[in-house]
């Protein structure tokens, strides 16, 4: 547990302790396994001209690491320096790897009552929750920890500013209505549920000047607007393409990056969301942490009160039972932060170790690890990937070191051809995010991992390529 | 008519000689219109350095092309030459332009008994005809004139050598199943009607060894295997992901680009198809053409007398109904080509006079006129714009002419903010053709016009953006 301090503090009485830890002992892990690579590498790097180098190299990465490094990118340092940023890319994608496995074999963070999700949500009035956070690495955590949601049974899609596709997000309800009529799968179409989209925007109490969302220039009020109006472009074109009444609820919430206290701007009984006033986590908190509140349904109430206060009417009694659980689920995460975090993350600016670009990585639920660009080409989302190379450029770049890019297309296995096409496509992103960032490509700054994984089968995802060697070292 | 021939010739009996008159005379109009650029410029170039130029060639391009030329690309022929290629360019823009406008004001091609496809698909048993064809533009009259079916009633998606997006076509299926669980658009999903998918490729039948699919290589039947393969990982891909029952069906279109006959690979009863033996449209057509045979029901029975001789099981008999319909029309192309163009097109090769590129194109009808890339990226659609742009080198840049690319967007005005995406797609879509063609672009040898259009509201299409001079003439 070296680097973080684990305090006892006061908890709230909803607070889940047990998972709590469970979810540190998770992070520590996964995030030790990436900070252990670049004091290893000076170790590395400091005995590079002594005869036994080799050895003593596989000894450092063996010990610190817990792998082997691929010999030729050591045998040469007699001659040449050690290329360190190879080398450490080669680390991240390996760590990254490893995390991927282990993720998709034991699912640390499945819990056994997942499934009951999708039963919650059909009571609180709602098929699908479609989420689109913002693609900084600061909100990778936002199903898993900040909501504490079961990450399988939520689709989360995450774009630069919370600014999602409105085309996918359409075509995505298109997809859910024809299942519901079809097959019936999650429930029936006379069913009167409705497909909730939300959008994630986020702010920093501590420095929120220079430390909100970059796609907004740190700008809280336009950072919540902007994903508001995304929200409302996308059920104005269901409901003016497809007749039959509207089917669709907006939430949009908020993120303070160093406390992960949310704020829900709730619809009101219209469906009509505020982008200015919210019902704020961190407030709720502190009025019910010692006011003996040991139920959901006190959350509940303590919304529904709060919504009548500051919105009149409050949404249907199924908004505000999520929100309730959603809001209970935040005081864990609140006191998580206090917990291991000192009530604050030391860092509240950008540490992702890489950029994940494509269309997958369920296995990243952690905060601050990758930085996000789903997209299916580079053409749609380069501005989403500039971001993404600005932000490692002042992380990486600016001290010698390259930029990790993971590709990953996810693809359905029960299609014929599927793999193929994901393969395909997985080397096309190569090639064009090699094209738009030329220069760094040809300089060595900017190394890329190549995966594909079939998610109808559930496995673990497959290494198709790499900028860098890929035969896997033998470990002794 | 100059330029073409019209003979008396002994036509089919159930040729449809009003029609092929009037498609006829809207082929030549438009055609005729673009075949007069090129000398209308020759005569410009003779007489440049005359004094009176610049009225000279405003009456040259009045007479000649109907419009006026930007005064700019005129003025300064007294100092440097003129920039013929440029000019040309900007000719086949303008001339596009008019064609596009024309055909979304006065429906040249449109039917009174369009509608009434829609009733006589579901009479046979499908609900959507979803096309696509090669990319080739000597195909891209496919549908209005090979087939004679209503352009607006048919999916028509292009791809170089039908090698089409199976995704897309996925989506595709899901929106219409959609439609009609949801709308009862175009009929309720309680019809037991089917998604009809057809693949056309293409061979010649007067140099098959050169002037056959590019994409395959001029190899007929590989350019037939790979389509049907296609067509069946469509099928297995949706059945796959989708349970409750198949509900596609398959085609497989040949089409001779010199006669226009066409080959129809029908299933067998259990839905399979053969991709060497067909039914021959052009001999069904001699055979029947002194017979009598004055109704389509007659064809009927040629093309069911033919299935049991060839492959056992004839197909449904709703399948058999549309393939009358498709092989009588085509009974029309054949004696159109025969009555205009010899029985052979003068043009077997590549004629094409501009590469469409994007989604949309409607009003593209006619064959070799343009090449189509229906893409919505150039990452994506990469290959099929290398092969157009490898059609137009010969064509155009071997001249010192450049490349006329069109591209366009279409949109559904109803959902918000769609018109401005489909702006930014366009210019989107125009850097990533500039940056995938540089070298051209760079050298003045490929130039863009940016369209846009609304579907929805079925209007004319809006010109956004161009690599030339955009202010439009005044004409005197």
């Amino acid at each position: 547990m070296a680097g973080y301090c684990s305090e006892r503090v006061d908890v709230h009485p909803l607070t889940d302790m047990a998972e709590n830890a469970l979810l540190r002992q998770y992070e520590q892990q996964v995030k030790q396994a990436f900070f252990r690579i670049e004091p290893a590498l000076r170790r590395l790097s400091s005995v590079q001209h002594e005869t036994d180098f080799m050895e003593q190299a596989q000894a450092i990465a063996q010990a610190d690491l817990g792998f082997n490094l691929p010999q030729s990118m050591l045998a040469d340092s007699w001659i040449k320096p050690l290329d360190i940023g190879r080398i450490y890319a080669w680390c991240v994608f390996e760590t990254f790897r490893r995390l991927s496995d282990e993720f998709f074999t034991t699912r640390p963070l499945a819990r056994e009552d997942d499934d009951a999700f999708q039963v919650f949500l059909q009571e609180c009035g709602f098929h699908i929750m479609d989420v689109s956070p913002c693609a900084d690495g600061r909100l990778a955590h936002v199903i898993r920890y900040v909501l504490r949601l079961p990450y399988k049974a939520v689709r989360r899609k995450s774009y630069a500013g919370a600014m999602f596709d409105i085309d996918d997000s359409v075509q995505k309800w298109v997809e859910t209505e024809m299942l519901r009529y079809r097959e019936g799968r999650p429930n029936s179409a006379d069913m009167p549920t409705r497909y909730l989209k939300v959008a994630v925007y986020h702010h920093s109490s501590v420095a929120p000047e220079n430390e909100g969302c970059a796609a907004h220039g740190s700008d809280t009020r336009r950072a919540a607007e902007a994903a508001l109006a995304r929200l409302r472009a996308f059920r104005q074109g269901v409901e003016n393409s497809f007749c039959c009444g509207a089917s669709i609820d907006l939430l949009l919430i908020g993120v303070d990056t160093d406390s992960d206290a949310i704020r829900l701007h709730l619809p009101d009984a219209d469906g009509e969301i505020d982008p200015v006033h919210y019902i704020d986590a961190m407030e709720l908190y502190q009025e019910s942490k010692h006011g003996g509140l040991r139920e959901e349904s006190g959350v509940f109430r303590l919304i529904e009160e709060s919504c009548r206060r500051h919105q009149g009417t409050p949404p249907p009694q199924g908004m505000l039972r999520l929100s309730a659980r959603l809001l209970r689920g935040n005081f864990s995460q609140i006191d998580y932060v206090r917990q291991y975090h000192k009530g604050g993350y030391r860092d509240i600016g950008h540490q992702e170790r890489f950029i994940g670009m494509g269309i997958g990585f369920e296995e990243v639920q952690l905060r601050n690890l990758t930085y996000f660009a789903y997209l299916k080409t580079v053409e749609e989302g380069g501005k989403d990937m500039d971001v993404g190379v600005r932000i490692f450029s002042a992380l990486n770049v600016s001290r010698g070191l390259p930029i990790p890019v993971v590709i990953r297309c996810d693809y359905h296995g029960q299609v014929p051809g599927a793999r193929d096409r994901a393969v395909d496509r997985c080397r096309q992103l190569d090639e064009a995010v090699r094209t738009r960032f030329q220069d760094y490509a040809e300089r060595g700054l900017l190394h890329t991992l190549l995966m594909v994984r079939d998610c109808h089968a559930d496995g673990r995802a497959e290494t198709i390529g790499s900028s860098l060697e890929l035969n896997r070292p033998e470990i002794h």
